[in-house]
């Protein structure tokens, strides 16, 4: 999606597009990260809003409208006076039935490429942050969140075999990592995993490097695309996560008498 | 490295090898996994011996006589009664410096493509391994161990800059698998991370993959090649480490109020 500093557009924007991917059979539907607001740490402050609120109450009633999961992306969320990069899940009829807020908050300072620090308006979130639908249990991170491999481990315990993450990496960060870091949290984890961008804006202070791309539980990529807005379509098949597991039996070969990856909730 | 079922000739080709890679100035040498003995289980007990015996007294002598670390791939090792796939390495001195014994076994059975499971005749390590050099620490796994990402995680807190992985990925695993996981390694850690192969033998029971690589902690691809044998040169830079953790600080950034990876040693 293509993402614009006039928000009540992005929302129209996103309407029409998510009513075109349900139109066209999609199912769970997932936004990219930022889509109401410029990926700007000065507009993230004025772009916020409470969740529920205006732009998770139309959400809500497109997921309705179109009998369809969304993963809204993620938005700029106000609680309290501390500012949020938030992605609100939305059932079938139109409850919103968890957010997530971005856990790692981006620090990057390249010399002559990209500095951009998210901490400079927002606050992290402390919450690990799933949901079920009736295909599997589905675990959310927003975009940084995919660097850290315990979160998506985290999720793997928790039950998940499919892990989203709503994202904008940069052009110096995206050709380098991104798929390799889908691909690889995917065959550890052994679950599909999505990560879904806005489109390039060469015009923007941070220029994302788009390529939303679904991988395989095998690390396969499933579906992916270049720097355009376009919709991205895949098959997720749970059963297919159960097959891998038996073929590689990696999760239970864990050495946990001599390591292991300690849950602390806040 | 390419490997034959007669275990002088290995022994006798793999110091040829590292007298032809001191020559060209390499100052750290590391053999493929597996590289004194077919890799198959049914070999592992046959051509097992003691660590220190009669291979690495060799391995030992060759380091000495060209002044080079030996990272020595690895070999079936017998103890007590239990069979390790093990790697030894020796300092510029042609001492023993330590031993890693594979740690995560191999268990995969993909109908119709590959079966393998190394418990068949081996027992796994319970150590890990690390050693220093003048240039940086570095950590020790085999091929299977690359698929946990908890052991390159604590090899990188244990103050590592380059971890090795004399490795024998198939045909199955290898162009799936292979350079994500090494690439992810790399990045997450950031770290400098490489994996030796021996190279592809058709005719062998287990076919290997190849394609020995080194990896930036960029996660760039420095330094790979195909099926061949052949040596790989690369250039480590520790002090590129460091610039990478200032660039990009994700180690100082993991969330360890929520989550962190616990080192229980037997």
């Amino acid at each position: 999606m293509a993402v614009t500093a006039v928000k009540s557009e992005n929302l129209e924007h996103a309407v029409t597009l998510i009513n075109k991917a349900a139109t066209n059979g999609a199912q769970l539907i997932i936004l990219p990260e930022c889509f109401n607001s410029p990926y700007d740490t000065t507009c993230f402050p004025k772009y916020a809003e409470s969740i529920p609120g205006p732009t998770s109450d139309i959400l809500a009633q497109t997921a309705n409208d179109n009998n369809v999961y969304i993963i809204g992306g993620s938005i700029p969320e106000i609680d309290n006076g501390e500012v949020y990069n938030t992605c609100p899940v939305f059932s079938p009829s139109g409850k919103l039935l968890t957010k997530h807020r971005k856990m790692h908050l981006v620090d990057i300072n390249v010399p002559g490429k990209i500095r951009f620090r998210e901490a400079d308006s927002l606050s992290p979130g402390c919450d690990f942050t799933t949901f079920d639908t009736p295909y599997c249990k589905v675990g959310i991170g927003v975009c940084y969140d995919l660097r850290f491999p315990e979160l998506a481990h985290i999720y793997g315990e928790m039950g998940c075999k499919f892990l989203v993450y709503p994202g904008a990496f940069n052009m110096t960060t995206g050709p380098s990592h991104m798929e390799p870091l889908l691909r690889a949290r995917a065959v550890d984890n052994e679950v599909y995993v999505a990560l879904v961008s806005g489109a390039r804006n060469e015009t923007a202070s941070y220029v994302a490097w788009g390529h939303s791309t679904v991988v395989s539980p095998w690390g396969d990529v499933l579906a992916t695309t270049e720097h355009l807005e376009t919709i991205v379509y895949c098959d997720i098949d749970p059963d297919f996560v159960d097959k891998v597991r038996t073929h590689l039996p990696i999760l239970s070969q864990k050495r946990t008498d001599m390591y292991s990856t300690v849950v602390k909730r806040k």
